[in-house]
């Protein structure tokens, strides 16, 4: 995928360590786990610089919306849905 | 057209891969297709450099209101209704 | 007419191809036609240098409201008001 | 008067053409009419230099309240109910 | 008193030739007439300059609130409330 | 307490010279006396430098919040609630 | 954990000797007693410079919302809610 976040967005994918089944999240997930992905892309607007791509995002469970490209879903956050960030570790993605 | 957007305003051409009729999607496209369009104008004050004449936006489905001229239709959009760009790859438009 | 647009106003006459009656527009306009006129001035709070005396503002169809000054409707506009400029044509004014 | 406008205040003398009676436009000025008054202080924080002492304001017909200061009626306009600035042509004040 | 204002609040002692009684205007004070006070202390973050203690306040009618300290009542206004200054000409106060 | 301020919070020590009663004030204090108290603390954004460590606060009646801590109470303020400041002249705190 | 807290969100661990079960704080902690835990990571766009990694934070009984990471208890609190910070005095934690 060629696009780029605009704005304060970031393009989110999830990981499927999170198990989710039609928008909702499994019984096992526990209510208070938390929610990663990957950040495919960044914002020019975002003002939280290690918010960027190829960093995890750990975001609120209802935050953002999901569209479709080339078959592959992605979340699409702003910035101050993300409560946290981390390096990346090889997740599996949605 | 020689109109140049102002304000945060961005001027748009649908693609017409993106099928509309009558400003209803086609049920063919899925209901988190992307909508996708090419920027003709991007207003002074719009403050994401990516968001620029030539290049493709990605904005929400509901964004924006359309507006004729020249026989042509634009979607008059807001800075704000823009979640990503992409480079031009020779889309036919509406 | 001395008067000078304060602020962020805007002070336009439309063009009388855009046919209105009565503050309504006539039927064979269409409801997606751009409302235009010329900026006769823009004042000093106005941001984007493009929106300035001279050129054509393209509005929406409800921004503003009339005054009357030395017999000539000028419509009072503020610039967020304004969708896109453009360069003067010497269309006739209402 | 020694008073000085504060803040964004612009204290304004109305003109005698503009025909008020008990607070309400006479109906031979017409309900489009401008409604102009003479800048006697415009406060520290306007920042639109042309509304300035000396200067002919044009506002809005509902802006702002009317105050007695050694007979006089002033207008206490805000900055941003002033639509436009023209120079003083000897008009006779309210 | 050795209290100095806070923040953009500003302390004023009114002027007894504006009669008030029990916290309403006397009948002989037109409803329009000018409320008058001295400035004791004008906060920290007050950003118009010519509110500073000593000077003249004018106000709206119901602005502020009234405390005592010492026996002297003063009149807490912000500076939003000020629509004009003045200089100090000796006026005796409340 | 090695507790500090954070934010535009402002940690205070009510004098007992104001007489309060289960939160409420006593019939001897008149209504519109001031309440003053210790500035034990003052957060790191509070934009107005008078207001600091070891003077004393004049505060609106009802503001802030009362919080326990090693048998102390304090009034927690925002920097907005408080009207004045003074120097400490050895006051008895509650 | 790796994570780091993002925008100005603040990431603390409970003190224990604050007790709670169930989310609601037990009876024998008074109503305004302190609510403290040990700062974990505060997010880049905290301003307040004393609200960082391994400092106390104090805050208000209700804020913030858990969640769970690697069967630890997080509270995840905005910058805002925090109206003290102390120096961390090995307290255990939650």
């Amino acid at each position: 995928m060629t696009i780029q976040a605009s704005n304060n967005n970031v393009w989110v994918r999830r990981y499927k360590s999170i198990k989710m089944q039609g928008g909702v999240m499994l019984p096992d997930s526990a209510q208070n786990k938390l929610h990663k992905g990957f950040i495919v892309s960044a914002g020019e607007l975002v003002s939280d610089k290690k918010i960027k791509d190829g960093r995890t995002a750990v975001f609120n469970k209802t935050a953002g919306f999901e569209i479709e490209e080339e078959n592959i879903t992605y979340l699409i956050l702003n910035q101050g849905d993300i409560i946290g960030t981390d390096v990346f570790k090889n997740e599996e993605m949605v």
